[in-house]
């Protein structure tokens, strides 16, 4: 394209320091470098952990920062040594990436991809530990190596995910995060069998895509549990007790997907001795710890958790967008939402009212 | 046999209060009701958790009891309805039952049979909600439904594992708790793999048969860490950062045998992140709980516990002695003193020294 290897000047939200409004901005875009790859973002939806790190309250949190990491674009050009895409492809920036090289992508065991885990928690790119973001020669960090609140941001080639060129990009870019997130806790992390007993604590997207991940897996009984009225389903001060009388000693598996400590913990008490297992999904503020006596594990039941859903990025967020073209996993109706970049701070209102699942932005007029 | 039908008399130590000595006793032992077993205890060794209810510190622990769970002896009479052992059988008694028929036995993921579970926290026997023991006419409690420190007990008829008779009773009683609960955590609960790592925290009995059932996992290496100089292998001080880095990013499994809260932490956060799994056996103090940031799950951490290493016990029991009799696990080697039953207190003596795993008491002079 016309714009490689050039610097690109284009509208950004921009984060200066926590809990102050976005501003958009002009930001300069820097070239690709080795092992890079920059995106033309399109549409780009809003997540809590966003949310979470404009607060102020995530100990990795940068500021001034581009926020964003749900998203899907168009790649624009690529840096030196690139060679799984190329301008024109379609794709989903990843913020977990897969390097298939690393002790953790090859261990068969998990989706961590340590490979440029340093740069991406320091808001920085590998090659020369610098950002490719900057308003009048002042950098500007990444953030969680995406920065999708931007019209083009740069990342890593291990943190891209080519998806089919026909898949709506203003629904697909759910994959990016919370959608995945829900399905995989379900498919690769609990691995729930056919006829189990799931309990959902926190019916966002990440909680509606668990219920839709355990229907799908044949689960016969799945218990939501949140405090919002319009998602209500066992409602506001369900105890423990009341699940583990509903469910003959306790559910299957349970799911944690609100980032609250005490949730987490009552989330593994309802689980049945011997065999239940509750998964953390949730991201809890900096330096909270959750407890339970440990003769709740020494009676069988087991506590873990997911990033992503499990899911290995580069590898299966395009097979995911194959399930949704196949109409095998739903994405259109997690999207309540539809505004402009311009539109950025209402949009995070619009979060926190409870109304919203997802809002998503389109990043050019 | 003679006996049959009738109360017999005979000797065993009584735990009257809390860290007072055991004393000796004349006690009665009524005969097995429906569904019940007399034993005539041959041996039997002294565990921890006798240890510890004996403390006080166990609110299930009720006084005054006759304490005991892993032993071995020769069945003298069965009540009503028992049909899978009769007189003269070689058995071990199991404080973990096996009924085959409830929702745990079922379900084919837990070892934790729930049929007898409320009488023997109760300390009697469910068919009359009474004690088969007494002193004079008053009521003696029973302990983990087992009460090997008696020349003979009564048990619940799921609560008997029939073994092969040429078994040398004085060694199979190991069968009963320790030497499973180390073998069963690797093999049934974490199911090492070939090449893994392993860490163990806490060296007795529980804790090198975990190291043996790693070994014969085929774990690459196996790393032991206990406050006993005897039993030195990394040492006193030990952090994690030293595992995390002699092990490049953390272990696969780790095996808290101890029951200390704080290592139960450590032991979990020196596994490697993306698979480590640690895995709870020793047994804490009372209202004690642990605790961890989420984000150790959230990063593919797994915490877990087992009670008899998952082991079902009427099953499995007689298949361990099979394993021993092919020489294909050790018990021998954990026996470290051989005394009577009179000679009790000084056998809990030598437990709490240190230099001791495991004390075999021969119950009849």
């Amino acid at each position: 394209m016309a714009t490689a290897g050039k610097v690109i000047t284009c509208k950004a939200a921009v984060a200066y320091e926590p809990n102050k409004p976005l501003v958009i901005e002009d930001v300069q875009v820097a070239p690709p470098q080795a092992g890079e790859v920059r995106i033309k973002i399109l549409f780009t939806a809003l997540c809590h952990t966003d949310a979470y790190t404009w607060s102020g309250k995530d100990p990795e949190g940068l500021f001034p920062c581009i926020l964003g990491h749900e998203a899907a674009g168009i790649v624009e050009s690529v840096g030196e040594g690139v060679t799984e895409v190329q301008p024109g492809d379609h794709v989903i920036p990843c913020y977990q990436a897969e390097c298939k090289e690393c002790k953790f992508c090859k261990s068969g065991k998990t989706n961590l991809c340590g490979k440029v885990r340093m740069a991406t928690g320091a808001g920085i790119m590998m090659n020369d530990c610098k950002s490719r973001f900057s308003i009048n020669g002042k950098p500007i960090y990444h953030f969680m190596g995406t920065s999708t609140f931007s019209q083009y941001t740069v990342v890593h080639d291990v943190s891209v995910a080519k998806v089919d060129p026909q898949a709506p990009l203003d629904k697909v870019c759910l994959l990016g995060c919370g959608v995945p997130t829900g399905l995989g806790a379900v498919w690769n992390t609990a691995k729930v069998e056919p006829g189990a007993i799931v309990a959902i604590f926190g019916l966002g997207t990440v909680g509606l895509a668990v219920a839709e991940g355990a229907k799908s897996a044949g689960a016969s009984r799945v218990i939501g549990v949140d405090i919002d009225s319009k998602k209500f389903d066992i409602g506001i001060g369900v105890d423990i007790g009341v699940l583990v009388d509903l469910t003959d000693g306790g559910v299957d598996y349970s799911f944690e997907c609100i980032g609250n400590v005490s949730v987490m913990r009552a989330a593994l008490e309802c689980c049945h001795k011997g065999w239940g297992t509750s998964v953390i999904i949730g991201v809890a503020a900096s330096g909270q710890e959750i407890s339970t006596r440990p003769f709740q594990l020494v009676t069988g039941r087991v506590w873990k958790g997911a990033a992503f859903g499990g899911f290995k990025s580069r590898s299966q967020v395009p097979w995911l967008v194959d399930k949704y073209m196949k109409k095998e996993i739903k994405i259109d109706e997690y999207i309540t939402h539809n505004l402009t970049l311009g539109d950025i701070n209402k949009a995070f209102d619009l979060m926190h009212e409870g109304g919203c699942l997802r809002c998503v932005l389109k990043m050019h007029e």
